[in-house]
């Protein structure tokens, strides 16, 4: 199956356009969870069941597990969804970017070794250093396009001589004449500037978008609908990490978490 | 003692500026290291060992470990440099970029569980994603400006509206006048391009310049010279990795990276 039908069937089947992002801080894990063997794997354990018929993705930042020594973590958690949830696409967190052997190499790691569904990738480096990534349908490639934080402005918004385009449209443009051959491309679009997903979306048609940055980095659910949505009021991976892995802090965490995602879910679809 | 002096000090008593690019590929290490127990890390310490009177640097690429899912023979490798070579700085090259608190995780990854001198990091994002790797003078943030790649070209070569820069120049531009407070930026500028290591330079001064692209991926050490040298005859950290590595392919593979780090060595000494 390719990806990108395996994220319609998901779609289509959650009635949901939340993504639960995977960020866990071992700082922020409940106390109770403390003595478990594997600290990390447990609370998403816990998040995953509780939200796995909510959410329509879910998306593990990469950061979390290389930076407190738990990428096996990350691969129980990954191989804990595609066990119990298969028919919901696990999208890798990296922004990977190299040249040609080195990213095959990512490539590998992405999919071989941690059997995502999906990666994501950084331009910066140009379109050849994607391709080892776009072979396969099967394998979804989310390319940062117009990324949610503040000093996104600093490159990304900068307008090309010529026709004044900016730099995130010609990365949008790219991502939809050029790399999508296979049909597995889709882009990271924040939350944090709806009019820029507007214009986004008027770029690229249908292709999915990633939108990271509602809830705790201020995006507003109804402007990135109002935006963002494609042309069968799907098209979006509404992105939350922090707002539903730590809306409790207690023994009852998962539930809140459950309560977090439904109220974001009920939210997107009241607007949709 | 802050990265920039570790650096100097490396160039001043290793009278070299090769860096030696560790990217080992199990397909290509020789057949007799075959039988060892961690076979990366057996091909690394010979390839250290044969060349570490000749190095300014050390480059191990994070992909050929993580692909390879041998992210312990990385640890094993960057602790068995710092014990036996304490001098020689170690830049971790795995081009992060991320928002803040996730870019944060990935500082701790590159200085506290890997403890490389240095990391590379992609500017796509902005300059507060940047902003974790740049708190501390003793550890090195090298920012991909303008890479080597053939397709380096789709946005890094664009120009912007009013001044005509191009967007590798602007990156040098924030490097040397937003980035630098604490002395710890340098910046990535491939060989193959050596006018724009020669336009990088002029903007910089006398930042480190980390240049790979010299042998297999056709750069030339003539031109990378007589554009990249600062004013000093320094500044520049010319990286080699298959040259060196797969110099030769028998048991004598050590001694054959050791001649082709000599002959590299020599070719820049000979023309700075």
């Amino acid at each position: 199956m390719t990806f990108l039908d395996k994220l319609e069937n998901s779609w289509k089947s959650s009635k949901s356009l939340v993504c639960v992002g995977l960020d866990p801080d071992r700082s922020r894990i409940p106390e109770h969870l403390s003595k478990d063997a594997d600290v990390i794997f447990s609370f998403n354990k816990a998040i995953i069941d509780a939200t796995a018929d909510l959410a329509c993705a879910f998306k593990p930042q990469f950061a979390y597990y290389a930076g407190q020594n738990a990428l096996g973590s990350l691969r129980k958690t990954i191989t804990y969804l595609r066990q119990s949830y298969p028919d919901i696409p696990v999208i890798l967190d990296v922004k990977r970017g190299d040249i040609g052997p080195t990213a095959t190499m990512y490539a590998r790691e992405a999919f071989d070794i941690y059997k995502a569904d999906a990666v994501t990738v950084n331009p910066y480096m140009g379109g050849d250093t994607l391709r080892p990534f776009l072979e396969d349908a099967s394998q979804g490639v989310f390319v940062l396009c117009r990324t949610s934080n503040p000093g996104s402005v600093d490159f990304q918004d900068l307008r090309v001589q010529g026709d004044g385009r900016r730099l995130f449209e010609i990365v949008a443009h790219k991502a939809a004449s050029e790399w999508n051959h296979n049909r597995n491309v889709a882009l990271v679009a924040g939350a944090t500037f709806p009019e820029d997903l507007g214009c986004i979306r008027s770029i690229v048609g249908d292709m999915p978008l990633l939108v990271p940055g509602v809830g705790a980095q201020g995006g507003e659910v109804a402007a990135v609908l109002r935006q963002g949505l494609d042309s069968r009021k799907e098209g979006l991976i509404i992105n939350s990490s922090r707002g539903i892995l730590y809306a409790g802090r207690g023994t009852d965490f998962a539930s809140r978490a459950r309560e977090a995602t439904i109220l974001l879910r009920d939210e997107i679809n009241s607007l949709r």
